[in-house]
């Protein structure tokens, strides 16, 4: 239930922390899970095609918080799933918007009208719309590539940051920074709460970025591949059977995209291996094609967009094992690591 | 002093453990510790213009694993560095052979005469010249970027593997498969002891590292900017100075490597991002780059390898200090972990 979470910004007052210190301050509860209100601090990615309420509301009622993602949806068709998410759970859930998104005054509209409590964005400034989610007393996570959109989050005075690596599936930094990389520089730039993503689906995965200086994780591609993400079931089989390698980040003239190998992959690689420009490749990428391989299980011509640790993941899972191995993984592997 | 290691490669047999639940149990000793007789899991990496005697011997008396790197060096030249090493310390140092490397047999020759106790493998089979070195009861592990080459290691007999990921400096596998994806595949795909590399230059690293399931780690780029590195005063000041996304992958046709961004690695990215064959990027680099760029410190035209994480460090440190503060921080974060 929305009102579940604390409502209002200026109620949330961070101390300025020394960096790296306070993720789990003993006695203090983890600031993720204290901001939005949730049992682990494990968000579910706002992926297009994938994360409708199904996929939302199964993160959020086993104790994560769950996204919808706006990115792939008329706006009427977010409004029903807000609807059918919060008749799935009482728990907090969010929505994940695009700022690029060519409707997103319409969109921002109905969150606020749904009462929906938190909201990430991504894909462009937080500035523009930070106050205007503020005001309606929904919480703001901004997602970014690097340090210097870090900053812009501190400006923006967004309530978390996602900093997000080059293994992450789909659209992704020019600059390549890993998870290993980016986490340790952002925490060191800002103290607001940070949540890492990007290879991150395991127990050890989540161990690693806590112990990099992050105080939750966002999930993309182990949520995708679960019973409740929308994904056909094919592109789940599909990347059920990949390997290392499998995955590359493409199309970097016109915006950088993790895809899975397939005849569309292909297509792009030869081009780009012969230097075609920007036009070439936008027209050869063409609209749509996400949804095609994503959505519709068109696995030859689809945009297969998919995270690096995919070839870790071999069965399709419900939401309520993945999150029980990820605890469980993590605590145990925690309990293994001894000072040196 | 070479005889403090346990020689003899059949006097050590390693137990089949459950993957991921070994690396500090309780009451043993770390397994990467045991094997090469040192006080902290860190070795420094053997790279070409910087991995002379004297880094390699104040990594050993700081309690790491110091490794001289051979690929640069002729081998009268490695001789020298491993007699000096050897006056330097006492205890176990290493030394890194790519098997590339085109008087292979004489240096492996040196490499006995001269007992060295312990040799990195990596570019290359690691079939082909573990037995010899095993013969001379020296310890051998090998270098690898992905699990096909890590089951290569285990059928090679190799006592333990480094898993390198897309972020480390120099040379790097062609599925770009970062350290946070790389490490827990093949933790899975093995039980030898296992040794994280790319990315890891912090305390913070380190624990994110062995959160993955590595029992040690290999350090590159942060050895490289130290006071003892051999590397050219010129090539360590404007490492100091760069920021995200100043390294990234390029020469792909011809041999992935991580550069740091300058007029050469300009060059290059203009020539592949218009399609020039492996012909014209083999041509364009040519030879002795790496030696003018690191060693001579043309900054221009050089060929400068280094890490992506060399954006976290701003000044040019003794050894001592680096792992003092990679073993504080690993405590103290490993400390502020808590339970879910």
């Amino acid at each position: 239930m929305p009102t579940q979470i604390p409502s209002g910004h200026k109620e949330n007052s961070y101390q300025a922390i020394d960096s790296h210190t306070q993720q789990n301050n003993p006695g203090t509860k983890n600031r993720i899970c204290q901001l939005f209100g949730i049992r682990y601090p494990v968000i579910s990615g706002g992926m297009v095609w994938c994360s409708g309420w199904r996929l939302a509301s199964a993160v959020s009622e086993n104790g994560g918080l769950g996204l919808i993602g706006a990115g792939s949806m008329h706006p009427e068709t977010l409004r029903e799933h807000i609807r059918k998410c919060k008749e799935a759970t009482e728990k907090p859930f969010g929505v994940n918007v695009p700022l690029m998104y060519p409707e997103l005054e319409t969109i921002a509209n109905i969150i606020v009208e749904e009462k929906v409590p938190i909201v990430f964005t991504s894909a462009g400034n937080p500035k523009a719309w930070t106050p205007f989610f503020h005001e309606h007393g929904i919480k703001v996570a901004h997602v970014v590539a690097s340090t210097k959109f870090a900053r812009k989050c501190e400006e923006a005075g967004v309530d978390a940051i996602v900093a997000e690596g080059f293994e992450a599936g789909g659209h992704n930094g020019k600059e390549e920074t890993t998870t290993m990389c980016l986490i340790p520089e952002v925490r060191r730039c800002t103290t607001l709460p940070l949540i890492a993503a990007g290879g991150i689906g395991s127990g050890a995965a989540m161990l690693a970025s806590m112990g990099l200086g992050a105080e939750g994780v966002q999930i993309g591609t182990r949520f995708a591949l679960t019973e409740e993400s929308s994904a056909s079931p094919a592109f789940k089989e599909f990347c059920t059977r990949l390997n290392e390698g499998d995955t590359l980040l493409l199309l970097k003239k016109v915006g950088p995209t993790r895809l899975a190998r397939n005849r569309f992959f292909e297509q792009v690689q030869e081009a780009e291996d012969r230097g075609a420009g920007k036009e070439e490749i936008a027209a050869l990428l063409g609209r749509g094609r996400a949804k095609k391989g994503i959505f519709e299980g068109d696995l030859e011509n689809g945009e297969l967009e998919i995270g690096q640790n995919v070839s870790q993941f071999k069965s399709i899972l419900p939401v309520k094992t993945v999150m029980e191995e990820l605890v469980s993984e993590y605590n145990r592997l925690l309990a293994s690591l001894r000072p040196m």
